[in-house]
């Protein structure tokens, strides 16, 4: 099991709200008026610059008379989800979730109160917990979740998201998801790519409602994992959640995990962050011709402006590294028409 | 990580190919010669009990009407591998993979022949691998690929599983898996049910040909697995295999296994082993009306018979729980018209 404790400790201080919402001015892009493409509805939330990249890719790879073709069985296309699919401002969703879940339990816990770091933190005082660094949120990741069922935890997890709202966007976080995304998953699909999710997020939550919001299912949905435990003791065949070390599955991670459930190199890759980088490395040096896109948050009054200023999805390098390779960068400003469903 | 020692020792000894192919005699069994089912050709390799009573199942759990009905999307249906989709006697044939590579790289490898366990095994003395026990093992499955990229890994398992053949039934690998099994693939994949394998061979290994053999692509295999490590550092962004710890996927690791890949409990299970026990406990805890069957290898002549006096692929509280539950055993003796595809 891997802890990288360097990112840890960016969630750590995403945790604790230190967001730095730097708006950035960016220079208007040129967009092309002249759309070759006569199929208005594709891609309707897209810009055409980059809507035209997109399509022109996917009608090449899935032509099979082009030397670009990629057969259907190898149309691997893996999305990160936090900043990429829905926000992860101020930070991301599934630590709220946790600090929630910690809250809701702590007096059913009287063991807790001797827990310097949840004591504090279900208080709102996050200084034991910035003191202990990423030691303290193992520690309340692995508490919100130990010794549940898999089903209680699905439970625990599908109340919190259905009921709980985002007060900036007054909408619940099933329904602030990116709307051109969800017509991107829409488009590969309908192009015969399989779509996954590689997320630093834990693969359990995101599991309980990527099927309903992405049209996702949960075996194509790839993310930081714990250790659990299989019991039939009592009768009741079942997987328990258990604290422990924890897979984080960001940065290098990303293509090993995409090695270990997948077991092909993608072809197709949507990132946000310095953290999607290694898995877009790893997807450019496939033989066949792939794309890799890159959301740049440049939209603070719609969603939020960040990018090297901010902890949580920090991109700096992989926009370096996008000039080189030539990947797709949105500037969700420019060229995201819409960011939310109505 | 989990090394499960006792499981391990198994493997050893069975690699050490003391197999006890002891032949049942199994009473006859009484099968139906009234089918109700029209359609002939459907499992064709199969006697007709078994066979009616699977697709009754199949059929009553995708008749929208029926109270019985499973979604599309939780038609998840795992299947174990070794011993299941093809033999396990011998020995699991990822170890004479494991030996024959060892074999053939010796001469390259001058540090091998300080490890007292290589140079013996490969020179057909097995006494210091019997010595270290399950440590000897996880040494030489770790040297088989060691450093090798993922690239490199699949090249060697296409070369070495294209061209070796099987004495004792004059096939290659590819070819000697259990037809009727196949057919029963179709079949289910035909009802819109998702196959996998869960088995404890390597994912790596089976990954190279299990889409060809048995139409299930690589991120539908679960199997073990070890270290692994992404490397960009001469521009060729590659994930390479590490030896270290691995996780053998066998007994209660198949469910956790599940649990992690899948996400969801599976509804159909086939298995031939108490390997396989714990995650057809977990499918028979299913909300659902669900489906476990169990390969009795009863065959000595056309295959191999064995149950509780092998090592690899012991089959004993398994089959009592089969009673208790009603899971369904296939005597392959008298089950399978035909063992081989032609």
């Amino acid at each position: 099991m891997k802890i990288i404790n360097s990112i840890l400790k960016v969630i750590l201080c995403t945790f604790l709200f230190i967001a730095c919402n730097d708006t950035q001015k960016k220079e208007n892009k040129v967009t092309s008026e002249t759309s070759e493409v006569a199929q208005e509805n594709i891609l309707a939330g897209w810009a055409d610059t980059p809507k035209n990249r997109i399509i022109s890719w996917v009608e090449k790879v899935t032509d099979s008379s082009s030397s670009d073709f990629i057969p259907v069985k190898d149309r691997i296309a893996v999305f990160d989800n936090d900043g990429t699919l829905w926000p992860e401002q101020p930070a991301p969703t599934q630590l709220l979730y946790v600090l929630d879940f910690l809250k809701k339990e702590y007096p059913n816990r009287p063991e807790w109160e001797n827990d310097a770091v949840i004591s504090a933190a279900v208080q709102g005082d996050f200084g034991p917990l910035k003191e202990k660094g990423s030691a303290g949120i193992i520690e309340m990741v692995n508490k919100s979740y130990d010794s549940m069922s898999e089903d209680d935890f699905k439970e625990s997890v599908r109340q919190w998201i259905d009921t709980t709202r985002i007060e900036k966007f007054d909408m619940t976080y099933k329904e602030a998801v990116y709307l051109p995304m969800l017509q991107l998953l829409d488009y590969l699909r309908a192009h015969n790519f399989q779509t996954f999710i590689v997320s630093g997020g834990g693969a359990d939550f995101m599991r309980v409602w990527t099927d309903e919001v992405y049209g996702i299912p949960s075996n194509q949905v790839i993310g930081s994992y714990g250790d659990v435990e299989f019991s039939n003791e009592d009768g009741k065949a079942t997987v328990y959640k258990k604290e422990g070390d924890i897979f984080f599955d960001d940065k290098e991670a990303k293509p090993e995990a995409i090695h270990r459930f997948i077991g092909k190199k993608p072809v197709f890759v949507g990132g946000n962050s310095d953290g999607d980088q290694a898995m877009m490395e790893y997807t450019s040096s496939s033989d066949y011709n792939t794309m890799c896109i890159i959301l740049h948050h440049t939209d603070g009054e719609r969603e939020y402006a960040y990018d090297t200023k901010t902890l949580s999805g920090h991109l700096e390098t992989a926009l370096q590294m996008a000039k080189e390779k030539n990947w797709l960068v949105i500037d969700m400003k420019e060229d995201f028409k819409q960011i939310f469903p109505d």
